[in-house]
């Protein structure tokens, strides 16, 4: 069967019909059965322990200033975790206020001569709820680590007492302590889920700003899309096994956004303007809910010719490849020892 | 939350629980409940038309020589459609039998002083079923099309008379009769499905068998697993409109691999080497069934540090790039133009 001839004809024939109308594609949505989704044999043993632990349900979203406390709390031995964590990644940190704005500064244990004047920023994940503190270091030691490059870790503001602009203007404020640093060209941006989607804020709002710009940028599997749009959320709704939007976060997206419309290219950069952008990573899962809003990223790029990689990890749900840094997974390395060569290759010395 | 530092601490308390196995796993798989996936409006509107299509359940599979004919015939229209599709491509169809293995030469109106010493070679996609005679053209006139450059469409043996490693056989002829034509580093190698998994495999035979290797290639969706193994044969099932592999699929596949284990790398390629591959483009949809055959051949890409893009479709089933070509939606020119950016950059001339 020549599939493009047949559905060439298949086309001319169904014209006149009518183009789709929102209520159209209702109507004409799919019925998807229920079916039996095994642990893939195709990933890691360690990443194979890791999706089949029972799903955990989404927190309740907070009511009062108490709740949102003991949501946003940080485990109490973060001090200790912290420790281990630099023992394990052969980094040392140590916190800096940086125009006011609190950060932590990673350094590796041996920096190569050639790799002295590059610097990295990092801007975590968590939703705009987690990740205050210490906890902000997450990718950051990873990153560091697997690169050998000094790295900057953001502690921007968050919910629920700072909506938008505040993440955005702290990450902009570090952005421009950084680029006294060390040479724009020399230095690459990161971040997953809310912190890739910063990322590529952090682009768009240094273009029109007349910063100058990072020489690379890495977002993870970016919460590009705060609305519900994007064939993921659906289709990939329950495969993911570690969040969903309706609920929780949806309620996290309308008090980030403040009362501004969801798809405001400042809040979901995917509407934004991706001309120019330096070379970017990107990273998703087969699972990901959020596997739309990369891929539309992608579209978006590869539209505006820039420079670019879509790694999609096996079998992983949202942020996998970090998690299975946890748990030792080797996808985890093998994922940031990717995105290293790739900072590796295209920023400056 | 700092996910890494929480998940490292949950990796260390599990263990001594005993590693899983393939028991353990199929106890530990999730039911996926039943959803309503509407049409996405991420889309273009004539693709969210062919989303919106009923599925066609798939074939029976024949059990005589007669039913074999009546499915694999060509439509009786096919001279006609040829004639309407060179017109719209802007090339011409000249059939030629190269080394006993016959071929359609695509040539387009107007080649680029630049690119008359390039080559492509197309592997037409079809599960080895289905694409026989000038249906083989299906991808190779878009190609040639959006390229430029003279393109050989391979019409190799197939189902039911020819299985492995005919169809293998006669592309490694036409690869053999192509290197004489043009310089290797010149010519590049696509094709979608089955002609995606034949481009793995043709470089993986050509380098055991010492035989220069293309400049380029170009794997769509390809059928790199015929062994129901990867995630998305699992999570995509029912999600992907347009084929499933229980039934007729893996019927095709127990017949083409004629006695063979179906993960022995030539039928397999994702089992089979990709050290020093040629830059690789790689195609797949949001939907597609092949997602995790498409993404298992990217990591091994990956880590034998081969120069690659993955592109991934938003919302689009198995082939829904070709199909968008078909149906006139902007996505299939796209995807197409993308590729032969690709392979202007990395062929020689």
């Amino acid at each position: 069967m020549n599939r493009i001839l047949v559905v060439l004809v298949l086309g001319l024939l169904s014209i006149g019909q009518g183009s789709g109308t929102a209520g159209a594609q209702v109507a004409q949505a799919r019925m998807i059965p229920s079916r039996i989704l095994p642990v893939p044999d195709t990933v890691s043993p360690a990443l194979q322990k890791l999706l089949a632990q029972p799903l955990s349900p989404p927190p309740n979203f907070p009511k009062t200033a108490d709740e949102w406390r003991a949501l946003a709390a940080p485990p109490p031995d973060l001090a200790q975790r912290l420790a281990t964590a630099e023992e394990k990644f052969g980094v040392t940190v140590v916190p800096q206020v940086l125009s006011g704005v609190p950060c932590y500064v990673v350094t590796p244990k041996a920096i190569k001569a050639g790799d002295r004047n590059r610097l990295l920023l990092g801007l975590h994940s968590g939703g705009w709820v987690f990740g205050a503190g210490a906890a902000a270091l997450d990718e950051s030691m990873v990153m560091a680590s697997m690169t050998g490059y000094r790295t900057i870790a953001v502690d921007y503001r968050m919910l629920p007492d700072h909506p938008f602009p505040a993440a955005m203007d702290d990450a902009m404020t570090v952005w421009k302590e950084a680029i006294k640093l060390a040479k724009p060209d020399n230095i690459a941006v990161f971040g997953s889920s809310v912190g890739g989607s910063m990322v590529l804020s952090l682009v768009q709002r240094a273009k029109k700003e007349g910063l100058p710009l990072p020489g690379a940028v890495m977002s993870g599997t970016p919460w590009s899309d705060l609305s519900k749009t994007g064939d993921s959320y659906y289709a990939n709704d329950g495969v993911d096994g570690t969040l969903t939007y309706e609920g929780f976060w949806e309620a996290v997206a309308r008090l980030y956004a403040n009362g501004r419309p969801l798809k405001d290219p400042q809040l979901s950069p995917v509407y934004g303007d991706f001309d120019g952008f330096p070379p970017t990573y990107l990273v998703t899962g087969t699972r990901d809910l959020f596997l739309s809003n990369t891929v539309r990223v992608q579209q978006k790029l590869l539209q505006a010719g820039v420079p670019m990689q879509l790694e999609v990890e096996e079998g992983q749900p949202h942020m996998g490849f970090q998690d299975s840094i946890g748990v030792d997974a080797p996808e985890g390395t093998e994922l940031y020892l990717h995105v290293a060569r790739f900072f590796d290759t295209h920023l400056g010395h």
